[in-house]
C-alpha cells in the first residue's frame, strides 16, 4: 500500500510554512494541487522556486459547474466522479510512489482534500500535515487578538442561508465567515441584522502580496476575491486595573 | 523605540514551527514565555535545543492565585499588575534589545501575549507571527475533518456557565471546547445534554509525545491535563455518488 500525504501550506506567506511541510515540498517527487480551470491555483503559487525540478505536477482542476444548481443532483455526480477519478489516479501513483497533496491553510478546515481521503481509505496509506488557517493569518494582519478570555468564537461560511448567518451571529461574540466572494451582500446585510456590522472587518488576501483590510462598513457594496473573510473580533474579560491612556486608547 | 515580536509556536510538535518563527527563535537574544511558578512551561519546551547558548531568558511565571476567586476583584488586581510589570520590563529592554515573546498556538486565539500587547502600545513596536493553533493539531491527529461544506463551527472555552455551553452545543455543527482541565466534568455533562457526548473526542497534547486520543463516552469521569481538548466533527454536505465500501465504511 502506497503513501499519500496532505500538507497544509498555511495563509499564503511561504514563510508561514511549517518546518515539516517545508522538508517535504522540497524533496516531493509527485505533487498534485486543487485549482479552478485556467489558473494557477493558490498551493502552487505559494510553493512557487520550491519544487524539485525533476517534480512532476498533478494539478486537479475543479470541473465547470457554472451551469449546474450547487444543490442539483447534476451538481453532486460532477463533482463526486471529479474526486473518484482523482482518488483512482492518486491511489494508482501511490503504489510506487509517495505523492505529496498540498492544500492551503489546514487541511481538515474546509478543503478539499477531505474527499479525495474517505476515497482512498483503505487503499493508500494517507498522512495529513496541519497548517496554519487563513483566518489565523487574516485576523494576526488586522494586529489585534480573535478571542479573549472565554470568548465565543463561531465559524461561518458566508454559502449558508441568510437567516442561519444572522442567527449565528447574534450567539457568539466572535465571528469568522469564510467563503465570501459573491456571497459578501449577503453577509454584509446578516452582519447588519445581528447589529454587529460597525464591528466587521473584511481581510482580502491576508499574508499575501496584495493583502487589504477594511472595515466592511466602510467598503462600497458588492463582491470581493475569493480569498477574504470576515472578522469580528471579541472583546473577551481581561485584568485591566491601572490602564494607562495609551491603553485605553488602543481598546 | 524598540521591537518587541511575539512568534506563534504550533501545538507542540518542534517540526510544525513556522519557518519564519524557526528563524526568530534561533536568532534570538532575549527570550520571553510564561509559564506556571516551578514548571518548565509549554511555550519553551517546545523550542528546546533551538536558542543561542548566549540567548538571555525571562520566565514570565503567572502568580500562585488559587486562593483567589476567578471573578474576584483581588484576582483581577492581582494579573493586572503581573501584566504591568511585565510590560514594563520588555518595554524598557526593547529599547535597545529586540526581544522575542513565545506562545503555544497561535498567539491571537486565546493567548496570553494580547495582555502585554495593550499595556505595550505606543511604546515599542510589536509585531506577532501566527502559529497552527492547538485545535488544528488535535483535530489533525484524530485523522479526520473538522469541518465540510458549510459546516458551522463553534469554539468554547470549558470555563463558562454550563447553560451557555449547552445553548452553544446545541446550535454548532462542529465543536472545539479548549481549556478543559477541571472543567472537565462540566463539559461532560453540557455535552450530554446537548445530544452531543457519544460524537464527542478528547485530545490530550495533541502533536506532543504523550499525545493520547479517546472517545469521551469511553473515559472514566474526572479531569484531563491543561493541554487537551474536545472535539465533536462537523459532518456537512458533500458529493458522494458512487461510494465503495471502503468509503462508506470510513464515514
Ligand atoms: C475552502 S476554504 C479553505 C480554508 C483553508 N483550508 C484554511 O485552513 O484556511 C477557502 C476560504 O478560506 C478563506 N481563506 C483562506 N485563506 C485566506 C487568506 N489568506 N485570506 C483570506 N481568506 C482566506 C476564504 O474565505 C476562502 O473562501
Ligand atoms: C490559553 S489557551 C491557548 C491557545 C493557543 N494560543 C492556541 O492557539 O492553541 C490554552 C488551551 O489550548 C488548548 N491547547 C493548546 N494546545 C493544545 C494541544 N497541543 N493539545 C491539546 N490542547 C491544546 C487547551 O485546551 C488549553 O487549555
Amino acid at each position: 500500500m502506497g503513501r499519500i500525504v496532505c500538507t497544509g501550506l498555511g495563509p499564503g506567506d511561504p514563510d508561514l510554512i511549517s518546518l515539516r511541510a517545508d522538508r517535504l515540498i522540497r524533496a516531493a517527487r509527485h505533487v498534485a494541487y486543487f485549482r479552478k480551470a485556467g489558473r494557477t491555483g493558490q498551493a502552487r503559487r505559494i510553493v512557487e522556486g520550491m519544487l524539485r525540478p525533476d517534480c512532476a505536477e498533478y494539478p486537479m482542476e475543479y470541473p465547470v459547474t457554472t451551469e449546474l444548481a450547487f444543490d442539483s443532483a447534476e451538481y453532486n455526480t460532477c463533482l463526486a466522479d471529479f474526486y473518484d477519478g482523482w482518488a483512482n489516479r492518486l491511489a494508482g501513483l501511490a503504489q510506487t510512489e509517495e505523492v505529496l497533496v498540498l492544500c492551503e491553510g489546514d487541511p481538515f478546515f474546509y478543503g478539499s482534500f477531505m474527499h479525495l481521503q474517505i476515497r482512498l481509505a483503505g487503499r493508500a496509506e494517507v498522512e495529513v500535515v496541519p497548517g496554519i488557517t487563513g483566518m489565523s493569518g487574516c485576523w494576526t494582519a488586522t494586529g489585534r487578538p480573535i478571542t479573549w478570555g472565554d470568548d465565543v468564537m463561531t465559524v461561518l461560511a458566508g454559502t449558508l442561508p441568510e437567516a442561519d448567518l444572522v442567527r449565528h451571529m447574534r450567539a457568539a461574540d466572535a465571528l469568522v465567515v469564510m467563503k465570501t466572494g459573491r456571497n459578501l451582500p449577503k453577509i454584509r446585510r446578516a452582519l447588519a441584522a445581528a447589529g454587529r456590522l460597525e464591528a466587521a472587518w473584511l481581510v482580502e488576501r491576508g499574508t499575501m502580496p496584495q493583502e487589504r483590510i477594511l472595515r466592511l462598513a466602510e467598503m462600497p457594496e458588492g463582491d470581493c476575491p475569493y480569498f477574504a473573510l470576515v472578522l469580528v473580533h471579541g472583546s473577551g474579560r481581561r485584568p485591566m486595573a491601572a490602564a494607562t491612556p495609551a491603553e485605553a486608547a488602543a481598546q
